[in-house]
């Protein structure tokens, strides 16, 4: 246990990422630096305001071009100019006589896609993109108070997926904020219902928590509608509505910056009875109070996982999406077309809350 | 050389170790965290005034049990707030309908003793102790100023207590405080004699050592009585008798936090004829200011092992103790009843000091 | 790529290098440590004035003897006090009753040569040391002005040697100092000769370089005589003459303190008609901000190349002697005499510069 190391995790890179967010990937002609299980992406916008996004390596001398600068609508490599354009084709070589671009000097490119104020990459690069990003639903919509916020965890995809899907931890992480853990407990439904694409779990029959959040949204009580979603590869959405009023949509897409290095680009969908003015100050302090506690804990969980070289994660009937969650990344990161895959999974779970 | 490792040490689980004092062990509600040999374990101290200490990973998430709360007599993970008690098995499982208990959700639990200040763990979880811990001999005994301090050091146990029970070194590392390094030096004989379970070096025909401390102690000269001992697997003693008046044990549990970390839970036992309000102020200092060369030098002996890949150690006649410490911790980490380790061991050699 | 390491470089350990200059080896009574390729190795200056190296491992318990001290023409172990010589041969051993020298207690020696202000040893300690080092021909050449500067980049032997003769990168990564990135260039031949020994690129009909630099020593423009050169196993030599007044030798001695850490021992020798007192303050400078500039972009391409865990390294035609120097560093590492590397390689170049 000396010189421990954390367990590999499935990484699937046949997907849709977020790199970054519009306002990050200026006009300056400075690119950035993003990652992606670990591998190095230089981005930048070239001066037709096209996002472009490389393998961070300039292929002669293997100097990051996020070390660079931009030049027109190419990335320029700072050691020996080599310039680079979208596609990761060679445009211009000084110094060498003859042709510039070859196969061999070309730069990997991702296949980008910008949308509702984010930057999102196919995973894996060079090869042929299929589909499109998630379209957070609740992002435009009028009447809603959106607030999105970009954080990081030193966790795995999987970890931070269970943890923000996850309804048990409320009472005890987060007790008093959210959920309390009290002796006299509700028995509640819970159904699960799990596609290759998607895993869901319905939540029937729950009170309104007993917390400050839920108290100042629904101060009456009121019947709960409650599904909690994890889409493939990366997106987490808690829905909640409140009585007739309140309306929350808790999203964000999970970006693996390395197998244990997560960050997340969260969008906050609330509509309420209350003016925002008086939701924002309130409900933003206590959320992000929240997700640094989830976030503590979670440096302590990969922690220990690397302490004792592996997770050891026993599950009971509560961990109500997580197991799934791990299946489905794992079945996608094997690139194969598994029988139990392609089924459609659907129980009915008992709860206490 | 580029990638240093640390090679392997042997580890000797079957023992007894201290893992903290009495007073580190309160009674507040938050548990604390030691390690063995690089296992984390959490201990806390019940409402019952027991101690408990189980392996520091709460089986559900990996989440450091030490991270969580005392309740009751049990530790309680911040997690999801599983609660354990001092065998490890679970005691409530909040949001399960059914039964908490299960083999698969319980945690590794240590044997514990509590006695003369120190708790004591069977280093091997969930197995059957063996025997009792050491009992220092003159911890509590009347007449004796007792003297006990908490030290790390960045070697392994061996190092550390090859180190302790060295004698040659003193003239040169700590040249001046204890011994020194004169151009007359006098011949003596060592006693060796090595069973499975202590080696120990008698020294006869010593002068009363040169350095500061033994001139203090003993300022008319005299005889020395003088005994170096190893218990297994963790315990050095020196035990001086100089003159008629004035006995000295110097003890240590040593602990491996991990291969290369060890703490010394040191215990050091005095008698002469000048009051402890002298003797403490003088001798306390003195002692640490010894440990710190001791400690600096380790530091770099390890460092060494590891940009070299591995230990050199070529030995003489006169490192006494150290090649049969190695050889009893690599026997008992084996765990086979070797020929060789059953039998007893003496030899007799000279030596200039 | 969650856990990267750097791959393994070419080790030539039978050649000459220089392992601190000689203000460095005082004659204090503390040794001092140097490394070459992550060996670590003590010197000191013995009574006698001579210098002496032996790998920096006490052969008794491990600890480096540059923690010791010098006694007469020895080193001393800080630990139990036992003396090497420059040999390496134990010539103390005290307590030891007996011979204190033996085979096996030896430390292994460098042979070592002291000249022009500079400590060189043989890279295989214990071995037979072939040649002489390597002589700076204008070190200590009347007329001209000498500076000496020791440098450290992070980056391999290679990558260092590589850098510091190569033409294209200096419009870019230097541009406006040296040379310029200009729209109009004019195309230059370039001959390449390579021996087992070394080799050297010749720039034949390179105009005035049109940087800060070359403007100063050269107002008027002028003829240029330009030659690169690496000397096995690790010298490089950039020597310009510009006009009939200006000689300019940039050479320096690279020491693989590890496979990635190199230090360089820079000489740099100028005549020219401008006195040194205003040449000094100008050059030097320059010179430090040209080296900063190569040192910052070495040390991301090093930390790209433990990322990606390997080195792409896609050369062009242009890339005049880095691919030499590597097959020179590859094939002697090998220990083997190739053909190939027995034979003399002759081409021309086209460059645009």
């Amino acid at each position: 246990m000396s010189t421990p190391a954390l367990p590999a995790v499935p990484r699937v890179l046949r997907g849709w990422y977020v790199l970054c967010t519009s306002d990050e990937l200026g006009r300056g002609d400075k690119p950035i630096q993003r990652s992606l299980y670990g591998a190095p992406i230089v981005l930048w916008r070239g001066a037709d305001g096209r996002p472009a996004a490389l393998v961070d390596r300039c292929p002669h001398r293997d100097v990051p071009l996020s070390y660079g600068c931009v030049k027109g609508d190419h990335v320029q490599c700072a050691y020996h100019g080599w310039e680079f354009d979208h596609r990761g084709h060679v445009q211009r070589l000084p110094a060498l006589v003859g042709e510039a671009d070859k196969p061999a000097r070309r730069a990997q490119a991702y296949t980008l896609r910008e949308q509702q104020g984010f930057v999102w990459a196919w995973g894996d690069p060079d090869s042929q993109a299929q589909g499109e990003p998630f379209t957070f639903p609740f992002a435009d919509k009028p009447g809603y108070l959106v607030v999105r916020q970009v954080m990081r965890a030193r966790a795995s995809l999987h970890a931070v997926a269970e943890n923000a899907l996850d309804v048990p931890h409320t009472a005890f992480l987060h007790g008093g904020l959210f959920r309390n853990d009290s002796a006299t407990r509700n028995r509640i439904t819970c159904k699960v219902e799990r596609t290759p694409q998607r895993v869901q779990a319905e939540f029937i029959g729950e009170p309104r928590p007993t917390g400050l959040v839920a108290r100042i949204l629904s101060p009456s009580g009121g019947v709960v509608t409650h599904f909690d979603r994890f889409h493939m590869p990366c997106v987490v959405e808690v829905e909640y509505a409140l009585g007739e009023e309140n309306h929350i949509v808790n999203s964000a897409a999970l970006t693996p910056a390395d197998d244990y290095e997560t960050v997340l680009y969260a969008v906050v969908s609330v509509r309420t009875r209350l003016p925002a003015a008086l939701v924002r100050p309130v409900v933003q302090p206590l959320a992000l109070k929240i997700f640094n506690q989830d976030a503590e804990l979670l440096a302590l969980q990969t922690r220990a996982i690397g302490q004792f070289g592996s997770a050891r994660y026993v599950s009971t009937e509560v961990d109500l999406l997580g197991p799934h969650i791990l299946k489905l990344l794992t079945w996608a990161s094997k690139g194969t077309e598994l029988d139990e895959a392609r089924q459609v999974y659907r129980a009915e779970v008992q709860m206490e809350v």
